[in-house]
């Protein structure tokens, strides 16, 4: 199937209501623990995707917009995400989330994109060309990536308390896969 | 970690509004199409959802308090979630899994249980002897593996429309894992 523009905007505009429900005021034994060394807490990962909102899809798309191929685009900062969560709590994250998203999409939207304009290629520092259609059907797969780990590792913190059904729940069997993005 | 009830019900009392903020009036592309043959869709699992609310969790502790190891749970009816969602759509089923989970909810905690009352016993059909903790904790659990399935079975649909970047989203790696319940 190909990206819908449409259906990506549906799905983008929801994520941070889905997550606001899930997550606000949930106790910290959920929100604030991960699945082990060099893993993302749910709290951890609404910085991420704040950092992401700022600094790589819509800079991204503009850059495709107004250089194509030939401006690469800026590598991902492995710090941001810390530096957006300092001295925050999650409350405030799911907060600055649902601000950045709405912002973005209006942005998209007043875009008007054309299917013509989702042919556009862009430059990335590993992948080489990509599509503007990729880089926004890619936003919308990463919300769900990241809302795959977070029931993951929510999932994580019951692994014993659930005893012998443990083998039943099939979050509790997934790897992870994940990967640098 | 042991299986905490206010961290349970916190968790339980969440996933409704979670599935209505991610799954209302979202375009059928996201909400009807599975992962292939065999698989289901967000509706199938709402659907399952409400079964599960129906004749799992609660009949199942009361089961326990009731009767301890000498009455064996019933077997879960993989019919069951195909009756529920015939011929209604997607919005009458997060109403119903909703509601019925708020009531669920609410006999749980008109129950007072204590942390002995956590350890009765009870008699799964393939499990064998299994707590009422466990149970309450698998009760947690298996929301979050539903909405690790839900994540991936949407993000399936753009799993060519993301291009290169579909090497770097871990929920398109992601096997499943699935197994009877």
């Amino acid at each position: 199937m190909e990206q819908n523009l449409p259906h990506t905007i549906s799905l983008l505009a929801r994520t941070p209501a889905a997550l606001n429900a899930l997550l606000r005021d949930l106790p910290e034994t959920w929100t604030l623990r991960n699945e082990g060394e060099n893993t993302w807490s749910p709290f951890d990962i609404v910085g991420h995707l704040i950092h992401t909102e700022r600094t790589n899809w819509m800079p991204r798309a503009r850059r495709v917009l107004q250089f194509g191929e030939t401006k690469t685009f800026e590598s991902f900062d492995r710090e941001g995400p810390i530096r957006e969560k300092q001295g925050k709590s999650l409350g405030p994250l799911l907060d600055e989330f649902g601000r950045l998203r709405s912002e973005n999409l209006d942005e998209l939207r007043a875009l008007d994109l054309r299917p013509a304009d989702l042919e556009l290629r862009g430059r990335h520092p590993f992948l080489g060309v990509v599509t503007l259609s990729q880089l926004l059907a890619t936003w919308a797969v990463h919300d769900l990536t990241h809302l795959h780990q977070i029931s993951r590792a929510m999932a994580y913190q019951y692994r014993e308390a659930v005893g012998p059904w443990n083998r039943y729940l099939g979050v509790l069997q997934c790897a992870g896969h994940s990967s640098p993005s």
